[in-house]
C-alpha cells in the first residue's frame, strides 16, 4: 500500500535517505529480516513506497543499505603506508560488520542471494563494487608511494582482507581483537607488496 | 520414528557412515536443507536415528559432513613449499565449497549459527578445528622446511586461506579461476613469511 497523502514542509532527500534507512534499522531490530517490509519501512520513515523504490530496488537492498553500508561510503585518510591503510580498512569493515543488524542481515541476504542470482548481481555491482573501489584507491596510493610497484588487483585485495573479516565475523565469530586485525593487515600488506614484484601476469 | 527391525550382516561401522553420509546427500538434493529430517536419512539410509545421533548431535552437524567434509579429512602432501601447499590446500578448499550441496547447505546453518551459539561452537570445535589442523601441519612444514623463521598461527593462515574462498565462492560468487587461486596462495605464502620474520607477539 502506497501512504502518499500531502507532506507539507517535504524534507530534502537526504533527510529521506536517512529517514527511509533509520525506519528500517528500527523495525530489523524490532522484528527481524524477514518480517520487514517495504510498507513497513515507509509507514515508520513518513514517506511513500515510490520514495524507497526509488533509493533501492529491493527489500534486500534496502536493508543491505540499513545494516552494512550505503553507496556513500570513502576510503580511510592516507596512513603513509599500505599497512597502515589495510589496517584502517580493517578497522571500518570490522565496524560495519561487527553490528547487531549486519549480524541479523547477513544470513538472511546470503539465503535471498542463492536463490536469487540477479539480486546478487545487482548488490555486486552496486555496494560491493564500491567497496572494491576504496581498496583501489589505497593500492593506487601504495603504488604511487612506490610500495607496489604496480597498483594490482582491487578485487584481488577486496577478497584477501575482506574475507577473513567476514568470516570472522559472522561465520565462524570468535575473538576478533586488535591484535588479530593488525596481522590480518600486516599478511596481506606484505604478501601483496611481495606478489606486485613478482613477474606480472599476462592478461 | 526410528527404524531398528533385525539387520543380518549389518554392516561395519563405516558402511554406516557412508550410507548416513550418501542419504542426507540425496534428500538435500532432492528437497533441499530445511526438508532434510534424521527421520527421512535413517529411513534413507537403512539405519536406526539412533546411529545416526551417534554420530551426529543435530542435523546441522549431519549436513555439514554430508556437504562439506567428515572428521577424516588430511592435509595435501607436502608440495616442497609454503606457496605450494597453500595452493593445494586452496583446491582442497575450492572443491569442498563449489558444490551444489555446499551452496544448499551454507546459508541455512548459518541462519541457524546465527540462532544457535552451542551450534555454532560445536561446529566450531569439531569440523573448523579439524581444518584448522592441516593449517597446522602445512605451517609447521614451512617452519621446518625454513619458510617460515616460526611455526605462526594456524587460526591466522585458516582465516587468511579460508575467508577469501568462502567469500569468493558463498558470498559474492563471481570468477573463481586458476589464477585467482594462484594469486590468494601467493600473497599469502609471501606475507605469512614476511610476517614471521617480524616480531614475535607476546602473549
Amino acid at each position: 500500500m502506497l501512504k502518499s497523502g500531502p507532506r507539507p514542509g517535504r524534507p530534502r532527500d537526504s533527510h529521506i535517505d536517512q529517514a527511509v534507512l533509520k525506519a528500517a534499522r528500527e523495525l530489523l531490530a524490532e522484528s527481524g529480516y524477514t518480517r520487514v517490509t517495504m510498507d513497513a519501512t515507509a509507514a515508520r520513515a513518513g514517506v511513500g513506497k515510490a520514495a524507497i523504490y526509488r533509493r533501492f530496488g529491493s527489500k534486500a537492498e534496502l536493508l543491505f543499505a540499513a545494516a552494512v553500508h550505503g553507496m556513500d561510503i570513502e576510503p580511510p585518510a592516507d596512513s603513509g603506508s599500505l599497512r597502515g591503510d589495510l589496517r584502517a580498512m580493517a578497522q571500518v569493515i570490522h565496524e560495519r560488520l561487527a553490528t547487531p543488524a549486519a549480524r541479523e542481515v547477513t544470513p538472511a541476504l546470503l539465503a535471498e542471494m542463492s536463490r536469487d542470482p540477479a539480486l546478487a548481481a545487482r548488490l555486486q555491482s552496486t555496494f560491493v563494487a564500491r567497496e572494491r573501489r576504496d581498496l583501489e584507491v589505497i593500492m593506487e596510493r601504495a603504488h604511487q608511494r612506490g610500495e607496489l610497484s604496480r597498483p594490482g588487483d582491487p578485487a584481488l585485495a577486496h577478497l584477501l582482507l575482506g574475507g577473513p573479516l567476514f568470516v570472522a565475523l559472522l561465520v565462524l565469530p570468535g575473538p576478533l581483537d586488535e591484535d588479530r586485525l593488525d596481522d590480518i593487515a600486516s599478511v596481506i600488506a606484505a604478501g601483496l607488496i611481495a606478489h606486485a614484484s613478482g613477474p606480472a601476469r599476462s592478461g
